[in-house]
């Protein structure tokens, strides 16, 4: 075991503060990561604040991680010593279960351990990555390409592949028009991916204020939701809108914008249910779905695809104590567009 | 110009009652159609009532026509006199419109001329199948196969590719497990259809009232909705299901009974907009779609599927005078399954 140092809130919406914990001895097929630097995710601050569901305390937070290999269990084959990794969201699932799906295990919950607020298979919680190392199971580890910039390469771990993931499974590519709600840390992401994948990319955020960043990130349209004109000029027009805001705001305007047989995909989660009118979706065979991050297999190849494009997220690098004050400006939306912790600043 | 017997609202919410007009001299491509029978969708009801969009008045509702051609056009090639035919949901659309896809044109319902409560491209009003003939350009009239039962092959034409036409776009076949919600007018007929395309079906419907009749019409399973066990027996079972319900049921619960990337398809209309939850499409990639009727080519596709495996619907036949009656009874679901007028009665 090995004595980590992190920060945690010790019980439901407790600010963050310094805490000690022992991580387990690695077992042969796991990873030991020195972790370098760790991204703020709006899920960490719902989860701290028990906002989803009943949360595990002391709660370290941080599924966006990147770091350096400090060391490799005996049958570990992929990884050596100094190589650049990252960890996501998850860091085991149920290898017995039959059904297992490799390209889909991310729906698979309750047999999945996330990186926090949850249990290992061995029983135990798990701690995030807002602490200076972790251990994890070699199958769990992503190879992170070495020409990223890696402080903006840890929200590729949660942002990136949140929407990597749904773009591709909706073919996002030369000759779509998505639309992107919301230009925020999720936001952001849509727009340089979808770009790189070729798409015609608009983005729908509420004022002109984040326009000319909008335009740099890689969108070819912006429009300000504010304007009522915006929902009758656009109206038909996108095959693929996802859809990033978690306030509550009306679908039925957004599935207004598709094709016949577009599709809205959430990725945010408005803390209510959204009223939904059939008529906005039978009229034009439109589809409502919804997308949550994406396997290990999908979230390797967004990481290789990001390294060939080039793509890491725009982040503003804080240090850990500055975490609370963090948190209270991405409740505001007030950062460009992702913190990431630089962990060095925990020693 | 000729004159039709028919029943109309001669204004909103009134009931209907006797009615004559002059349906249009047949034009070179047209085909005159003497209607034998004419089935009785709810939505006549909403539309006689004014309770979806203000209404074209006198109304002569129908939707679900089947007759024998009487006479056609100079032009007519796919038709000749005595023939067994159909006219569906409308009965012309814009044909100068470069985008014209014929697969999807239901979905243009700005550029279609519907068989009633609408303009024909004359700028006319639109006169239903509640009358004892019509006519229709040819494009828009449907071969009826000979071995079917003609009063009961009347609702295929609304009823019946409403069902058709996401069974097929979402592809139920061998394999894929199908749940109906909802075992009504449109609901048999859903029951019917998959069973014939070979999926494993399901009706999950109110009580049990309904479950022998299910099984006869070819459900593998039926489970009551008022029984709360049947919600966590059949969580994350079904690839589609289909909602035939047009009251406000939580959608909800209904989407937690998808498989990941399973897909809830509404054809039924609740009045207000129902509230969804973000999670309950998120977790598992879970989709929420519409879908509206069919093209004239996938009637065509469905009325001869329906020839090859004799399916039609299951019906009560009435006389027009008793179409008021009719309507109470439809509002109250009392009936097995769907109202077909036949329309000797109106001589």
């Amino acid at each position: 075991m090995t004595t980590a140092k992190a920060y945690a809130a010790l019980s439901p919406k407790a600010p963050l503060e310094p805490f000690s914990f022992e991580r387990r001895a690695p077992n042969d097929d796991d990873v030991v990561i020195d972790i370098l630097y760790s991204g703020v995710c709006h899920s960490d601050i719902h989860q701290v604040r028990d906002e989803w569901f009943p949360g595990i305390y002391p709660m370290v937070p941080g599924h966006e991680i990147v770091g350096k290999v400090r060391q490799v269990g005996a049958k570990v084959s992929r990884f050596k010593e100094g190589d650049t990794v990252g960890v996501g969201c998850f860091v085991d699932s149920c290898m017995k279960c039959q059904q297992r799906d490799v390209d889909r295990e991310q729906y698979m919950m309750d047999q999945l351990a996330q990186t926090y607020n949850s249990l290992d298979r061995d029983g135990l919680p798990t701690y995030g990555g807002y602490s200076d190392h972790i251990v994890v199971k070699e199958g769990y580890v992503l190879s992170v390409p070495g020409n990223l910039d890696l402080a903006g390469a840890a929200p590729l771990l949660c942002a990136g592949i949140t929407l990597y993931s749904p773009l591709r499974h909706w073919n996002a590519g030369p000759g779509k028009k998505v639309a992107i709600v919301g230009l925020g840390g999720l936001g952001h992401m849509g727009v340089k991916l979808a770009h790189a994948m070729g798409a015609e990319v608009t983005v729908l955020s509420q004022s002109l204020s984040k326009k000319d960043d909008a335009l740099r990130l890689g969108a070819d349209h912006y429009y300000a939701t504010n304007d009522p004109e915006t929902f009758t000029k656009l109206a038909g027009s996108f095959d693929l809108v996802i859809n990033t805001v978690s306030a509550q705001i009306d679908w039925n305007a957004y599935l207004n914008l598709l094709t016949i047989d577009g599709t809205m995909v959430l990725v945010g989660v408005p803390e209510n249910p959204v009223p939904v009118h059939a008529f906005s979706l039978i009229m034009g065979r439109r589809s409502l779905a919804g997308s949550c991050i994406g396997s290990i297999k999908e979230t390797q190849e967004m990481l290789d695809f990001c390294g060939e494009h080039n793509i890491v997220s725009d982040i503003e690098l804080i240090d850990i104590k500055e975490i609370n004050t963090a948190y209270e400006r991405v409740i505001k939306s007030d950062v460009r567009y992702r913190f990431v912790i630089n962990m060095a600043s925990i020693k």
